[in-house]
């Protein structure tokens, strides 16, 4: 192997770098706690590496590297402080657009689970990378996180390796309109509780934080539990893909909390009808996240999209978001109700495949454009 | 011309005939009310007519035929008493599949038009047709009337020539799970009122009728003003594609009864918001309409299916679709929304085009599909 | 129905009418020949009729009808000499274009078999028809015929309805480059010879007529057997399918003239190869055609496109063309083979289906814009 | 990271280990030369890592692995001896079938380019992995090296980022009819020289070889240069597709041998026409090449597929595969032209792309269904 003596170390700070994915830009390195999290730049020279830093107890993230905007490699890493080369042997002038983004979600299972950035090594220079048209973001469960988007049909273990960004509605769509998109989601997560009744794993309890739902001391001192700053990165919809859990909710057992004793269920009745209770508050917490989402993002077209891995809660939840809607006047959140995946369109862990984020994107990026996006 | 000599002539009567769309089935010539009205006949021997009988006053009625399940003619009709030649110089043996069908939907605006059927001309034998493994009613305004399925995407004229059973959703659903199929539909009218704030142009004041939105002594004396004898045809399930009239009609001028001068509108806020009192009473007769339809079929599935061309009433419908339910405890209702007709896929007078209903038809169907329909 | 009193009839003659495919342009009224036959007018008014005159003996003509380009409507038409609605009820203002065209071939087995254009009745005008910026010549058997493109699978009847220009390869390449198009097509014939070991049966020995396949004292009056005024409109491609007949033959038994008792095979050797000999003259009869159609066609491309329903003869027709380059130092000449017909795109009477034809015609027209065919 | 302590090595000589690609089967560490070379396991355990020893000079080599058949991850790799993880966290007891390959052509340009196998890490035990139904060989240029199928369609760099197994036609087609593959291919190669008329840059010169294109000392010592036991491998079909340099060489300046000033070129006449003499000897190529292939693989189909970057020579192939057959009653040699790259079908590097590869994998699967090949 031929070393190529003219690379120069850059860290994050000192060159142009767009960082995409809520994060604390204050770090050094940089951590990129969820899925589409990345550092894009617009360098020229011959070769790129980018110097990372990685841990996890468990489960290891996977990356994705764009090029000119073709996905050119994805990956399993393993933990150590180590350079990875997104391009070699390259023309010297031409500039690259490259972009090294996570495509594991962030890990509440795993506090141990790490993606930091400390910087590039390159022989060229780093040019601005211009904002696109819009700005997106998606909150949401397992179909957010990518899971079921890579792997064959059969597959049923929970790992990182199945889920992405590369493959996910939230990059098509964002391709779609030309927009910079932010992820948050959580798979197992709803809006209310978990699937299987968990009260605090819900994603409105750590919306208003960088990565709210991450635990641990490395976490914390990350920034990950510091409050986000929604003025500085104000989206321009804010897509809301929650409800699939909660529904699974009803069907599971009730869930004890080992050291109070408490129990939480969402139950059904005798008739396997939801209990008309328990869907009452889970369309209060419908209707609060909206506030909440609102609250923060004041002039963003909320759409709350639902349906990829099962209709069972369209009504309750576009009833809650009419209800919303009647409560606040607010005339600028939507419902849209995406397809169900088939036996054609689903992918591995029976969650949505490929081409059931295909199918959903264009659908969503079609609405969007009802609204008055406009892809130049 | 080589005359065949062997043709003899049969009254639908006397044969085995399979007859498709809601219709007085002790008429004789048996009139074809709807879109996807048909008769259907297996039959053998080298040779099959028609013979029809035709009238209108304005819109001329346009027909399809198909041969063993593939369209193969689709043709304008004149007014007389005449035969139309299906199929010629086939194999004498084979048993042939043909359904001779109407495209255009019954004309409320036309009460001269009729499409009446005597009888065919045959030398060959006529075989039974069996059912198919269901029964679907599908219920609606110019989507289900197929209007825009034909012609080019600049048309702007209303005319039958752009209406169809043949690319109609409604078919390809069927098709996908081997059901009969029969049609209620009308081009610009509603759940409560018509695009244009008609208060009667509304499909459930004639859905107990066997085509109740006909007019004028000659309709009559065919038997479209009959009740519909629900119990001789009971639908596995009701798909109702209503609402976008509905929608319209906030944005458009009050109706005005030229003879009583009462006026009827569907009214906008200032705020360009729906008036919460009209909105009621379109929620209402949703409601109602649910009703009606439990009522009438028992044991049927319901899908409000919405949205192909606009979300406008996505959160008020849903909404009375679950109050319905709530209301009646009937739990074999459902919401589903259709994605918008786009640029890609809209057909001629700016309606859902082949494409568009293409892609209902594949949503419609796998949600079917999810309530245990299976195509064996 | 009420009349449309403002109807006048107008004799092609007297109008702007664009006709299509090869005929004599001095009848009236006007034969249209081969499928693609047709004419096509720029017409104002609320009403459009055409009158034709039909005869056969055995296989009656099929016609469709394009209105701005969008198909409306294909029907069988029984002998006769009578009116066809072709669109009523539209914008008096407006241009509509209206093209009435032949789905039939031209009928070798049925000399009896006539369609003849008189002339419209309208109440708008005619303005011009503009020609296309190409002009292309398709040169065939069964598939240029459309045998196949219409009716079930399972359909092994040889009749009218199974054939078409609509959904024609022909068809789909001309819309793809703006272009004008003839079609010259017989099923069952071939370069050399018939399926059947017929001798006479090639398209060659018909070429430089108007319409040279066809007999009897109708069609000579009607001016099928005159010279072809390859002047009159000169081709910028001629696309020439043939080969699967000839294919064929070889494994036919030798037809047997029973007039004088001569006979003509294809022969295998016994190892199941081509009798080089009879390839030889296979060969040569390629050659043949290829030097006459450029007799004729002096400044068109012509490309030997060849596959669509077997690949037995490519390289025999390869080499053929080869060798006429060589000879004729002809470099506008060119083979280009077709995919084979599979499964997933077959149509009916095991003929190529519309799947097949839009496969092949998207590989022939990207051959035709390497060539510098441009879409305007 | 939690180290799994259950992990054991394995030698590649002591598992149950299916070796794809030409290669020294004797060698420890086993190479992989070729894009599709690879070893595939049929592994239990929770955890799999594979050993590999890369070297090279310039152009890094780049793998891909697939897990259960799909891919889930494609990355460059650095020099060293390195362990890569395949997969984690697994279910214990299942069996999971991976495959590691090269993506990489074998690289005559870097005789530094090693890609070795030492063995596994893992907590499981290997199982047999069954042949497929067929075995398939195919022969090519950057084509079938997959230059094109990853990157940017405004990429020119060549760059291993940008060729690949896994997007190529011949794991496309090896995937449609159950069948191994062994790929040799280089870009730039020809039948008779190089598309910038190296006489010796031709793939006959090497097919003899296990990997006769590259050179120096270790590659002698890793068996590239044996000769390849084709008794051990033989294939049901072998695929050409070669032309599309010998095509290119026709406009490019003659090559001169540095060292003895010794020239070569294909010429153009005056005229723009191919040099009778130099393309005779291109045919001699041609007809050489599939004696020498015939002379190796008795058995075999042989398919010369060609056309999919251009159709400049299929006549003169199409015309050498011709006499081929008639000088050797071959009659198991076929010529089968691919459709040409289009605006629509272009990857980087103005090479086919992946829509390209996939619609001339199916035209060729097609193809050999048609000769027997049934996937089961």
């Amino acid at each position: 192997m031929i070393e190529n003596k003219n690379l120069k170390y850059f860290s994050l700070k000192e060159i142009n770098c767009k960082i995409h994915g809520r994060t604390d830009e204050s770090q050094s390195p940089l951590p990129l706690f969820w899925n589409g999290s990345a550092v894009e730049v617009n360098v020229t020279g011959t070769e790129l590496w980018i110097e990372v830093e990685v841990d996890f107890d468990i489960h290891e993230p996977w990356v994705g590297c764009s090029l000119n905007g073709a996905l050119v490699s994805r990956q399993m890493l393993m933990a150590g402080r180590y350079k990875i080369c997104l391009f070699r042997n390259m023309s010297v002038d031409s500039v690259k657009n490259v972009r090294f983004f996570r495509e594991l979600q962030a890990m509440s299972e795993d506090n141990g689970n790490h993606l930091l950035v400390h910087g590039f090594y390159s022989d060229g220079s780093f040019l601005p990378v211009p904002d696109r048209t819009y700005k997106l973001e998606f909150v949401g469960d397992s179909i957010t996180s990518g899971e079921g988007t890579y792997g064959a049909k059969q597959e049923q273990d929970w790992i990182p390796m199945f889920m992405s960004f590369s493959r996910n509605y939230a990059v098509m769509v964002s391709e779609a309109l030309d927009a910079d998109c932010r992820l948050i989601s959580q798979g197992g997560w709803g809006i209310l509780c978990s699937w299987d009744n968990k009260p605090y794993e819900n994603i409105p309890s750590c919306y208003e934080k960088i990565c709210g739902l991450l635990k641990g001391e490395t976490n914390e001192k990350l920034g990950a539990l510091k409050p986000y700053d929604f003025s500085s990165w104000q989206p321009d919809a804010v897509i809301v893909n929650l409800g699939t859990n909660d529904a699974g909710a009803f069907n599971q057992p009730a869930w004890r909390n080992p050291i109070t004793g408490e129990t939480f269920k969402q139950h059904l009745l005798e008739d396997g009808s939801y209990d008309p209770a328990d869907l009452k508050r889970l369309e209060q917490a419908v209707i609060d996240f909206l506030a909440l989402i609102r609250r923060n993002n004041p002039n963003a077209f909320i759409v709350w999209a639902y349906g990829m891995a099962g209709y069972d809660l369209t009504l309750p939840i576009a009833e809650a978001v009419n209800e919303y809607r009647r409560q606040s006047k607010d005339r600028k959140t939507f419902f849209l109700q995406l397809p169900d995946t088939t036996d054609e369109t689903v992918g591995s862990r029976s969650h949505p495949g490929p081409k059931s984020h295909e199918q959903s994107a264009k659908i969503l990026a079609a609405f969007l454009k009802s609204l008055g996006f406009v892809k130049k």
